[in-house]
C-alpha cells in the first residue's frame, strides 16, 4: 500500500466521514474541532442507549479513557463491539495507562473485548500495556527509555494490532514493518490533549483508509505534525500555537502535506 | 413588537440576566464564554439536587441534548418544569435528533413534558421532530432539502412554539409570521458548537424579551451572525475565527448591530 | 517565610509537580492548560476507583464544585481524605456556594471531611461559607460588600485554613496575617473559569511550597495576575485575551514576576 498522506487527506475531504468519539471531558471540544478542521465530521455520544446505533453510521470509532468511569467504559465496550460487527475500524487511546491500575486494567479490558485496529499512545502507556515497567506521571510519559521502534513492533505483535507510539519521533508498526514519522513540534507538549487530538486524526484517516491501518496511522501523524510545524511559525506560546493548529489543519493542502511528510 | 436587536442587546448588558444552561460536554466552555462575552451571566448546573433552585434565579433556561444520558435528561425535564412554574422561558436545542432514536425520543419527551418557548435546531433536526425524513449525520444536517421557511412555520404550528431553524439563512416562526435572518459566515460551519452557541445566545435575548420570543430569537441570530461576519474579517481559519467570535460579541455595539442586522 | 513568587515559579518548573484536579466540566481543558503553561503537569481523574491511587502521586489536589453531582462529590471527599493521608495539600474552590443550597452544603461537607489547606473563592462564596448573607448570582459574586481583608481573616480563623478571597484586589489570610495582591486585569471577568484557573495555579504553587500555604496562595495569585496584565496588552477582547493568558503564563520569567508582583 502506498504511503501518501495527501491522497488520504483529499479523500477525507471528499467523503467527510463521521468519526464517532467516546473520549474524555478535557479534550472533547478540541478533538471535535481538529476533526472538523481537517474536514471530517465529529460526533460525541456516550450513552449506552445510543452508542451502537451511532457507531453504525460512522467511518471510525475513537475510544479514549482520559477521564474514565464505569458507565463510560461500558459504553466504550458496547460501541467497540458494535463497531466490530459493522466493520467500523476502532482506535484506542489508553490515556494514563500505567498511572493507576484502574486505567491499565480498563485499557486491557477494551483490548480484550474489542477488536482494536490502532492503539495510539505514548511510550509509557504502550510499554505498560505490554507489561513493561514505565513511569507514567498522571497522563505524561516520563522517560520510558528504551527503543520506541522496537516497542511499537513488540506491541503490534503481542496485541495483534497496529501500534502507534508517539513521541519526539513517532513509530507505527503492524508487527512486521515499522514506519517512523519525524514531523511535529515541541510546542505540542505545552498544550493539553495533543495526544488525544492525534488519536482523533488517526480515526479520521482510518475512516478513509481502513484496509491499510499501518499507513493510515502514520499518515495521520504526519498530517498532524506538519500542521503543528506550521502553527509553530506564528506562535507566541501555547495559547496562540493551539489556535494556530486548527487554522493549519484546515489550510493543509494535500501536495504540501506529501512534500513535507517525513515518513520513513 | 418592534424588531431591534441593538435595543435588546443594550437591555441585556444593563440587566445582566443569569442564563442557566444544561448543555453538552463538548461546548460548555464555549457557550459560557459567548454568554459572558455578550454581557449576560452563564451558569451550568445539571444536578437533580439543584436545578430547580438554580433555574428559579435565572432569566432563561437553555436545554441542549448534545451529549445526553439518563440523569441529564431527568435533570433537563425537572429544570424545564421548574422554569415553567417560575415563568422562566426555555430554549431547546435538539442536537442530533434524527441521528439516533434515543435523541429523537428525548427531544420529543422534553417537548411533551416542558413548555418550550423556542426550539432552535438545524433543518434536519427540526424536520425529524415533525416526523419528516431527514439526513442527520452525527450532529450535522446533510441536505434536508425543502423549504426552510415552510419548515419553521410548520414546526411552530405543530408544536405550538417558536421554531428557529438555522442554516445559510435562518428562519424563525411563531406559526403566523416568519422572520428570516441573513447574517452569518460560512466559517461558522468549521467550528464545533456554533449551533449550540446560537442557542445560548437565543436564551440570552429571550431573558430580556420574554414576551416576544419570535423577535428575540431572530434578533439573537442576527447578533451572532453579525459577530461572525466581524470575526471572519481577521480570521486565518477556524481557530482564529473561533477566538475572534468572542472578541466580536463583546465589541458588538447596539447601533452597529441594528444597522447590519438582516432581519426580514 | 519569604514571599517570592519568582522563586516558587522557578522551583515549579524544575520539579514539574503533578497537580490532580477534580473539577467542573466547563473549565477542565482550561485549568489543565494553565497548569501546563505554567510548567506543572495536570491530571484530571474523578473515578472513585482511581482517585486515591492518583492523588498519592500528586504534589497537590484541587477540588472544584462548579458542576457537581453525587458521584463527583463522593470522589472529591475520597480523594481529599487520601490526599490528607499522604500529606498532599488540598485546595477547595467552592464555585457557586450561596447560589444553591446543594452547593453550600457540599462545600461545607468537604470542609468538614477533608483537611483543606487553601480555600480559594470569591467574596460571595466565602461569605456564604461563614454564614453571612451574600448575593451569588449563578457563579458570580454580586456586590457582597464589606471588607474583603476582614472576610479573609475571619474565614481563615473560623475554618482553620488559609482563605484566599479573590476580587479586584485579592486577600489571603491564615487568620493572623493578611496578604493583599493587587495584580490582575478587568478582562479576567469576561472569560469563564478564570477563578477556577486561579485555583489550579494555587494548587501548582502549593505543590512546591506546601509548608507555606499563605505565601504560596498569594504568590500564585500574583503570577496569574501578572500574566493577565501581560495578556491584556495585545488583547482585542475576551477571546484574544484568553489565548494570550496561556502565552503569558508560559513566558513568565521569575525575575519579571518578582519585580511586578504587588503583594503587600
Amino acid at each position: 500500500m502506498t504511503v501518501s498522506p495527501g491522497t488520504t487527506l483529499a479523500g477525507l475531504r471528499e467523503r467527510r466521514p463521521l468519526v464517532h468519539q467516546i473520549t474524555n471531558y478535557v479534550v472533547m471540544n478540541e478533538t471535535a474541532n481538529v476533526t472538523l478542521a481537517l474536514g471530517a465530521l465529529p460526533v460525541m455520544a456516550h450513552a449506552r442507549e445510543e452508542v451502537e446505533e451511532m457507531v453504525a453510521l460512522a467511518g471510525a470509532l475513537v475510544l479514549n479513557i482520559g477521564t474514565l468511569s464505569r458507565p463510560w467504559v461500558e459504553a466504550m465496550v458496547a460501541a467497540g463491539r458494535a463497531a466490530n460487527a459493522h466493520r467500523v475500524p476502532v482506535v484506542l487511546d489508553p490515556v494514563g495507562a500505567g498511572a493507576t491500575s484502574y486505567r491499565t486494567r480498563t485499557a486491557r479490558q477494551i483490548l480484550d473485548e474489542v477488536d482494536v485496529a490502532v492503539l495510539r499512545g505514548n511510550q509509557g502507556e504502550v510499554a505498560t500495556l505490554l507489561g513493561f515497567d514505565a513511569e507514567v506521571r498522571g497522563v505524561e510519559s516520563i522517560g520510558a527509555g528504551g527503543d520506541p521502534a522496537g516497542l511499537a513492533r513488540a506491541a503490534a505483535r503481542s496485541l495483534g494490532i497496529v501500534a502507534s507510539v508517539t513521541g519526539r519521533v513517532d513509530h507505527v508498526s503492524d508487527g512486521a514493518s515499522v514506519l517512523s514519522v519525524a514531523n511535529g513540534h515541541e510546542l505540542l507538549t505545552t498544550v493539553t490533549g495533543t495526544g488525544c487530538m492525534s488519536s482523533a486524526i488517526t480515526g479520521c484517516f482510518l475512516a478513509v483508509k481502513r484496509d491499510a491501518p499501518l499507513e493510515a496511522a502514520a499518515e495521520s501523524l504526519a498530517a498532524f505534525g506538519v500542521a503543528a510545524e506550521e502553527a509553530a511559525r506564528g506562535a507566541r506560546g501555547p495559547g496562540s500555537f493551539h489556535v494556530g493548529l486548527y487554522d493549519a489543519l484546515a489550510a493543509l493542502e494535500p501536495e504540501t502535506l506529501d512534500s513535507r511528510a517525513k515518513i520513513r
